[in-house]
């Protein structure tokens, strides 16, 4: 089988680039590691900036997305037992985020695939990129039982953090930076009315908590615990008790709780691998860094990617020039790096550290304090909320 | 001997306090440790917020520094080898700064007393606050071999991190919150014009280093040493060296060096004491909190202090009202906490961290990377270094 642009990688990050470049007329086939349907039962973030829902429009697969999702304009902080708002919209000259399940971005996205033909094999084993160091790469695989090989021109690693393409790039070539943070998130969704209209992110003495929504009717709330915490330990009724615990006065008695209908725990994690291009090898998303799901832009980042990577493509083939593509690694990290400053001092802001003691406690209530009564500070939050510009 | 006000400490915190109060008419004696020639010979910050030159002006003893000291509406922060100018005037709606050194205040404030007439007994030993739990507090000490004793009705502790102000208050009564940072400042003045008209702190792999002045002619340079080193091992040829080394291409040449007038090691601690009131004795300045050097706020800290601390006093006397000195702590406290914030932002900004390791170093520089890409963030490094609203 021969393509341009071999995606490993069925997530939002190869879907998107995927469908980009079907609709350019650039000739694509993605590889998939997983089933369709257990691509579709991971279940992720769902705050969308208007950069990657812009994106969704242009791939042509965001109708759903502005029929269902919630436009917000605005999340609460809350601490000292209280809630502040911080208005995302006002500071930002009207921008917005959009709460859209990562599933149903995903799901879009298949179906748009679908429509439109593009090829995407599920269930492919073993797969390997080769020679992208080289002029003619290829990506090999096992599908039902056969030995498949597919020639391309450019190898895009869409495969998450776990995945195939990274760790085919030689040792020497990569460099890593790391910082595993010492808690996770149990997090659970019920369908039950989410508390309130917007995200609550609340820092208390017991640990963060954050409120968060699907849709009006279906709630995503989260508590920090211990890194080794086991969720068989978190019988629904403990859970529910330990956010109203976390919650302000007002708040914790308005949460309508609720069988959960899945419950996990989380490990939060920063992770940046550099560079993002070896030869006709791309990585974008996860497959090249990981933020805290603190402050939502995991998903987002993926986006922002897969924008440079498809322009640079694009101009490849169409316009028959290499500056977007040599340019891709360094635009991209520069992104990626400020979402990763942000997701660091968003996830250092709310969460109770062990090794912080009482100076470090100190010192971010002064920076809970400060930030609602600086304008400058409250608009240096909501900027990076909303995401950064392209 | 009677008074309203016994102040412990001549520094400029004790000086400032107490001129306000003899200007509005209330009596008041400052007692201090050492010799007036000892606490004249000490060298210290110089970078003055408009609030403390403001204050300065009320209390009759700006003229020289409004004469002498120069206006700075920005300052510079290198990293990458360039420099990145901060417009102080332009991001902050046209506030400055004014460097002054802070022995040349304490002089300025020195001589305004003498010339208003103001008592203050140098020398004093074994200075000791007394019975400030009670209605009738008194000072007692040693001069020139006699004991003597001070009633009062309230007594300012206004005599730095090592004095006996704080050191007197059970230690049950008192909460104190330190981070003391794993490195010092080698800092050196010399009698060369200053490599530029502003300062400079810059962002280097060997450490930090920052270009200061004390006038058009001195200039007043420092570079980040580890926490053990000793100044003897620092002959003038190294430091010069070492801060060439750590200045962009350009700045380096253009360093005129020239004889250490002085040269010395300072640590870098961040400390903050609450409350600030305990009965009839406030605590001011760097008696209640020490901030790293790095963002200039030791000696603006310890005016605003003043500020709040003389309203209430005043109040207390003038308008027969206890609100003033009732909310005192809390006022002050909320604002060195929130200078604590900035001193220990900018010093985790600026300097090399032996614990950051490649994560932590590639935070710090998307830091600064993002500061250089948003109005908002500039701002908030700009509303702090001019100074918080009083």
């Amino acid at each position: 089988m021969r393509t341009k642009i071999a995606i490993i990688g069925s997530g939002p990050a190869g879907l998107l680039l995927g469908q980009l470049l079907t609709n350019a007329g650039i000739d694509n086939v993605i590889v998939e590691r997983a089933s369709k349907e257990h691509v579709l039962s991971r279940i992720r973030a769902g705050v969308l900036e208007e950069g990657m829902a812009g994106l969704l429009d242009e791939a042509g697969a965001g109708d759903r997305m502005r029929a269902e999702g919630l436009p917000h304009e605005g999340i609460d902080l809350a601490f000292d037992n209280r809630r502040h708002r911080v208005d995302l919209f006002g500071l930002t000259g009207g921008k917005r985020v959009i709460v859209y399940g990562q599933t149903e971005v995903t799901r879009d996205l298949m179906d748009k695939r679908a429509a439109t033909g593009g090829v995407s094999i599920y269930q492919a084993a073993n797969v390997l990129p080769h020679d992208f160091n080289r002029d003619r790469p290829y990506l090999t695989f096992e599908k039902d039982g056969r030995e498949m090989r597919i020639d391309c021109d450019f190898i895009a690693g869409c495969d998450g953090y776990h995945g195939i393409a990274r760790k085919s790039v030689p040792e020497d070539a990569i460099e890593t930076f790391e910082r595993i943070y010492p808690f996770g998130w149990l997090g659970i969704i019920a369908d039950v009315p989410p508390v309130n209209h917007e995200l609550i992110y609340a820092n208390h003495e017991r640990g963060f908590a954050l409120c968060s929504m699907r849709s009006t009717t279906r709630s995503r709330y989260y508590v920090q615990v211990e890194a080794d915490e086991r969720v068989e330990d978190w019988p629904d009724q403990r859970f529910w008790d330990e956010l109203r615990r976390r919650l302000p006065q007002g708040t914790a008695e308005a949460v309508i709780a609720g069988p959960s209908l899945e419950k996990s725990i989380a490990p939060l994690r920063s992770f940046v691998a550099e560079p993002m291009r070896f030869g006709r090898l791309f990585l974008a998303g996860d497959a090249a860094h990981i933020v805290p799901p603190t402050g939502a832009k995991g998903l987002n980042l993926a986006a922002s990617d897969v924008r440079y990577l498809f322009d640079g493509i694009r101009e490849y083939y169409l316009e028959k020039s290499t500056a977007g593509i040599d340019d891709y690694s360094q635009k991209a990290l520069s992104r990626v790096w400020k979402a990763e400053r942000f997701s660091w001092w968003m996830t250092n802001t709310m969460h109770r550290f062990p090794e912080q003691g009482p100076f470090g406690q100190k010192i971010q209530h002064a920076e809970l304090d400060y930030l609602f009564h600086s304008q400058a500070a409250l608009t240096v939050l909501a900027e990076n909320y909303v995401g950064l510009p392209y």
